[in-house]
């Protein structure tokens, strides 16, 4: 019955619903495989952030991509 | 001084602002009655889900709700 | 099937198993009331934080019990 | 490498890139200089909520506003 | 640079440092494989959580393992 | 009135309250300053997690830690 979190940052290609939903399995598969919790009632939620949201190293995504990072 | 945080995910039918103050208010009013907590500080957040990010069981809600669940 | 996250001071007088399954309880109860969603695959975490560890109005929980808040 | 998350309300005067890269950049500068981790992979997220969906002591922001609060 | 936190349950097994790198691995591949992020600065935390603490379906899983579910 | 939660490894070196306290300062100030949310009902949560169950590029900070990262 785990429950999962992912934040990604919302892209100008946008993640398709099939994308998700491989997240969403592969993840559930994921923690079948290495720790045998049932899948029935895990919970996956997927936030897509906005790049001037989302902030690694002091900087926001959308200053790393205009400077090619 | 309790924080709380709900996610659920967002229907054809959105949830009305009146649901959200009623969650809202029955959450804290809960908190006060079982554990005594002061409300005034306390914080409550909706995050309302696309289908699309909320997986359950390994599968979309969109999956599921296709399939009838 | 929402998922709920709730976060509290870990007190001298600890919260006990009946208050947090109370509290599990009361508040998949109210989101099938306020929502009706089904409560089957309803998560709920219930996170113990320490008085060192929160803080509100820029002051920690421990600061603020020792003034007598 | 801390991971930081910051809740506001979306109001009706919208926060700029430039306020969100500052606090960014200011949280992440904070965890240098209080407990001297390293900020290469320091992550922040800021999560902007309508006023709807964020409670305090029981009300809705959207209440509290009306309220003149 | 996507974030992941996986809450699950401490159970009376613990899950041992391998799962746990396994998982953090395991996740970390599922982002690149499935939506091709980078995966240096992708971070994983994994709560481990009392099984007084965590509920489901209206009950702590305490609850639920003692009627053998 | 803003929400933060700070995740940070737990260390050798404990964080000290006087530190805890200066990041729950901190970043309340920062909030004033940078986007003037009142600060009376501010709320921070730091969780400090083992190094074992922290990742960053796919590796617990445990194994970076042991190559000398």
């Amino acid at each position: 019955m785990p429950y999962v979190n992912i934040k990604i940052t919302r892209e100008q290609e946008a993640l398709t619903a099939e994308q998700k939903a491989a997240l969403i399995k592969g993840v559930t598969d994921l923690l079948v495989a290495v720790i045998n919790r049932g899948p029935k009632t895990t919970v996956v939620v997927i936030d897509e952030i906005d790049t001037d949201n989302y902030g690694v190293g002091g900087e926001t995504i959308t200053e790393r991509r205009s400077r090619g990072q």
